[in-house]
């Protein structure tokens, strides 16, 4: 199939149409929102195995992956539409007049979160679905009102064009106006970029490598008027393995990281790419059993051959690094289209030097920086940059006295594992997906939850409005029966 | 006095000493900061009569108004102090594990907010005490567990070493860490700029001008790590006169707009600047009606010669503009240094061609838009651009007649106003005090009552931690009896 780049002409008329269309959705009740969204999710499984095989053609994931990653798509969805049909995201906050009050009478004030307005997608590579046309941003930023346009990645143009179909039939089966979800392509940088410089586009999502972020991030900066750009980028996720656990412990965490290190050919943004550790027969036994491991792993073949010359190119310029040592890689030596997983040390001094080891080698490769002391552990705790995740192995009696260890690493991460793998992003309220740059663009908000939703809305206070001009979340007797803080304290009675 | 601008080198070492008291300060108690909040609300009283006096002398602003600032500033410092003891303001959420759960376990994630870093806060000219040294920003930051470093307001620095001094002994009382508050001055941009640049700044509070607030917003985005900007800069706050209310009450409004435009000398973020009407009787007597109260203000002193000059150069350049007809002026001329009210008016036409006439004159001014129909109304509205408030003066019926500039206005401004006057900010949780641009640089945001604490916080999630090592917030039991979101249902018990 061959899809023709949207042209600057067509984002104009597709802003402009999407906005339009906000004006009505944004007033939509959180019960029609929901019924929406969930009418996405069960068009989505009506696409049956079409959508499953064109995926698995498109991004050479196998089978049970696409099989999953839908089922997290359509989860998504419904847990969005629950949220909204519950109602109480708005944080609605109810401060009652006071008109007696002196030296000034205190107004009514009333405050909720709206929607921010049209919001621009940007398909993830290496997610076709979960990230991609009815992914985490677009279910989350329909769900808090906002209209949406995605732009499809090109890598899987049909996967994304049958997913846009299906939320197309939703919006008809649930009445929603025009415009409320739009589809456009576009290989080059040219689409992508009139959609975020467009006056109307009111905020960005994006999944993907550092420089398409990170130039997204800036081009929304510099519009005359600026827009949040919620760009995930870059993010190596480091291990820290302390010693004790270690070497008690040092083959069974190599297993669970070799495991990690090549789920998905390598191809998540939380895949583990440092092990941070202090030498000694612990570390020496870990690393021959990861090489072992490693070894058995067969190359797999990546989402696209652009992302496996990015791995080649990337793979060969961090083992040019001074220092750096193959440590094991997979027998099998695999294709041109294929990552071959690879693990490789360098001595901690060579990684406080070096920045280049700390950049991202996105596929399966982790490099192991050996420390000969707690203070070089220390030095290369402090090198570290924002980070999606960082995991601590160790145990409890250990982290106790390495307080300041977890002090440090919180400045590093949005989410801290112990005795985990990174991998893996749990759909639920208390998931932070997001971290301090160059992680994502902005550390206050996650991408994956409940709470991805905030990302896309902004509070509004009404002052002394009747109630009949007030929206239902903020009527006197509680309609909705929402939670509200009215006078400092946490209601949701129905009156 | 004379205060000798920091210098970049300084500036280093204040973000260095910034950093490592955040490294501590950043674990304590709510209950600990909370009597570091009040302290600093005690020690601002305690320099009783010496306070208030130095700020009348560096503002020009008369005495009740300094001592009703000095009640607004000590009683935010008391609020977050509530807030922060109490605890619910770090959004725990908690999903417990599914050991058994198939295809794939649950893991235990908790989640709750942590504060950003070090924040550097910009005081502002207008107020000398409520939004500078330790204003809503400070208040907030440190409230959030951040360390703060203040640079004085070049025009009121006397009373911002007042200040400074008191949350000094605050720090001392109460065992805070040095470094957790500090003060430097810059009266050109070098400071200012040095402080924003620093890597270990972690945000930024500022409220003034366009252009100080974009220059640095400007440059936060361009650092190698881009930080938030918390930056309030320009509003024009229209009031929107719906004909049927105009004409039944044009002298009552005029009276109510008059005192809103000139009070403060019309320096305050939320001053009416712009009014906006559809012809008729009911518009020409209250033009008259507002013309004959404005003559009657004397011209107030502005807070400095700059403020002044500012005023009187942006007041002859909308005098100047197409269309524009002075209405009324104060009768007295007033000196240099004052602001002479003024009010004028426009066609709408003119205003819908000239960007120039929605241009903030910060000062004692009101610039009226006569349109000659519904049509050309709603084009006006559609021109604004972000506002901190709108207003709207009308009754019930005649708002539900227009439910669309409701739903119009609610995308201009952070607050919508009813019957009212958009200048006084309540302190309180329902509060939004910010909008959409250029009125701030993030519509996300309040800057004014308990919300205000989110601009300097970032959630991280704890995956699979044992309890000993969890922060109280998210321990089993609930130690501190918070609000917490736990596997999807509201709790605030303790175990």
């Amino acid at each position: 199939m061959n899809f023709k780049d949207t042209t600057p002409e067509e984002v104009n008329k597709t802003m402009q149409e999407s906005h339009l269309a906000f004006l009505s959705y944004k007033n939509f009740s959180g019960k029609k929102k929901a019924a929406f969204l969930r009418a996405i999710a069960d068009e989505i499984e009506a696409l049956g195995n079409e959508l499953v095989q064109t995926a698995m053609r498109e991004t050479n994931l196998p089978e049970a992956r696409i099989i999953n990653e839908r089922g997290r798509t359509t989860g998504h969805c419904r847990m969005f539409a629950d949220l909204v049909e519950e109602g109480s995201w708005v944080e609605a906050r109810i401060d009652t007049a006071l008109p007696d009050r002196m030296p000034a009478p205190k107004p009514d004030i009333r405050k909720m979160l709206v929607p921010i307005g049209p919001v621009v997608v940007f398909g993830a590579a290496n997610f076709p679905l979960a990230y991609s046309t009815a992914g985490g941003d677009t279910a989350s930023a329909l769900a808090a009102g906002c209209t949406v346009v995605v732009k499809a990645h090109p890598a899987h143009a049909a996967t994304s064009t049958l997913v846009a179909s299906a939320i197309q039939k939703a919006m008809e089966k649930t009445g929603m106006p025009k415009g409320v979800f739009q589809h456009v392509y576009g290989a080059g940088f040219q689409a992508g970029q009139a959609l975020v410089k467009h006056p109307l586009t009111k905020a960005v999502g994006f999944t993907g490598s550092f420089a398409g972020g990170k130039a997204l991030f800036d081009l929304a900066n510099q519009r005359p008027e600026p827009i949040p750009v919620f760009a995930e980028m870059s993010s190596i996720n480091p291990v820290i393995l302390l010693p004790e656990t270690l070497a008690r412990e040092a083959e069974a965490t190599a297993g669970r990281l070799a495991a990690s290190i090549t789920l998905g050919v390598g191809q998540f943004c939380t895949n583990p790419g440092l092990i941070v550790a202090i030498e000694g027969e612990g570390l020496e036994l870990f690393i021959r059993s990861l090489s072992a491991e490693i070894q058995k792993v067969l190359p797999g073949t990546m989402l696209h051959q652009g992302i496996a010359d990015n791995y080649h190119a990337k793979l060969k310029h961090a083992l040019a690094q001074k220092g750096v040592l193959m440590e094991g890689q997979a027998s099998e030596e695999g294709g041109e289209a294929q990552g071959r997983p690879l693990v490789a040390s360098a001595p901690a001094e060579e990684f406080i030097k070096n920045p280049a080891l700390a950049e991202e080698v996105f596929g399966p490769f982790s490099l192991i920086i050996r420390c000969k002391n707690n203070d070089e552990f220390h030095r290369v705790i402090t090198r570290l940059r924002g980070q999606l995740t960082t995991t601590v192995i160790a145990n409890e009696e250990e982290l106790l006295k390495h307080r300041n260890l977890l002090n440090m690493l919180t400045e590093k991460a949005g989410r801290l594992i112990m005795n985990g793998v990174p991998t893996g992003v749990e759909v639920c309220p208390a998931m932070m997906h997001g971290g301090p740059f160059p992680a994502t663009t902005d550390s206050r908000f996650t991408a994956v939850g409940t709470d991805a939703i905030r990302r896309f809305a902004r509070p509004v206070a009404y002052q002394n409005f009747t109630d009949a001009l007030l929206p239902d979340e903020l009527k006197a007797n509680n309609p909705l029966g929402i939670w509200r803080l009215v006078n400092g304290k946490w209601e949701n009675k129905i009156d």
